[in-house]
């Protein structure tokens, strides 16, 4: 089974990344999905789940191959400073491992340079232009609810379909028309024909 | 803080009551979300999240006040007969405290007989009419993502954000146009004028 990892923190937004872990989850796909934090103890969704993150920062050897990393955002995304945390996604965007970041997240990783060399994002949030202030050029920012771009998706917290069409077409999990179907059943509610 | 319970299973669908969670276990509302399961072990969401559920229904004494009780569905419903889950949600509905379904939760609900004294529920999925034989009268399924009847609000799988407003209305956490306006910002992506 190949890996994708969900970067947990106290305060994450429970929809961000529901549907897209729920279809990487399902049998058949090859992949499972394995939570991270900073530490072993429990995190607390912001809708209350009290969760046992799988790996801990603090003890990770970087020896689990796994194949994109997704960072939910949520409401402690503003101040992170956790150098272990800069470091699985430096060594993500070193190693060519997709990192997939929604929201605040996407914050995060504007604020910490990680969205410099990098040709778009989504027009995500208010104050990422000011977040990212060395991310020239205006024209970067595409006014779309998630952007898949080489190793890179950046989405708006209301886009979770969106966010996770555009995962589960980079992983190769749906593709075409079950792409296309599975997104209009949980975007539009039923099938389109 | 009024309370409102989820009832958490392993196999639980992660999106289905995702983004209500979040809403209810925002500042000021005055609601906090609990979890409760059939004992106090971790459960496992579809999407991998290990659960520490707050309350377990082994030494659950119903002297907790409790709002609402939402019941997401997931992989685990069709064979499910644990007693204690009848006794909460019978517990329920005895006492008019209003009860949230969504997808397979609701399929439960019709097979033990919960619906049968309900107006109206969701079309919710293609075999809820054979799985609740005493629930009479096809005109009783209303073909919509939710339907808010009384105390039971049911809803489809592909539904989140409309089972969500419909439980944020229920709950009067929003009304009138802030509900309109939460609906569309997350069904559509940005607020209609």
């Amino acid at each position: 089974m190949k890996n994708v990892l969900v970067l947990i923190k106290d305060g994450f937004a429970d929809w961000e990344a529901s549907y897209v872990t729920a279809e990487l989850n399902k049998p058949g796909t090859g992949y499972q999905v394995k939570t991270i934090a900073t530490d072993q103890s429990q995190k607390t969704s912001m809708g209350g789940l009290n969760v046992v993150p799988d790996y801990s920062l603090q003890d990770f050897r970087y020896e689990l191959p796994f194949e994109m990393l997704i960072i939910p955002g949520g409401t402690e995304w503003k101040e992170e400073r956790n150098q272990q945390i800069e470091k699985l996604i430096a060594f993500c965007f070193s190693n060519e491992i997709p990192v997939a970041a929604i929201c605040d997240a996407t914050t995060y990783l504007g604020k910490h340079g990680f969205l410099d060399h990098h040709k778009h994002t989504a027009n995500s949030l208010p104050y990422l232009k000011e977040a990212a202030p060395n991310y020239q050029g205006e024209e970067r920012y595409i006014d779309a609810q998630s952007v898949s771009d080489g190793s890179l998706i950046t989405a708006n917290g209301s886009g979770a379909v969106e966010f996770s069409r555009d995962i589960l077409e980079k992983l190769k999990v749906l593709e075409g028309e079950d792409l296309r179907q599975w997104y209009d059943l949980f975007k539009v509610g039923f099938v389109k024909s």
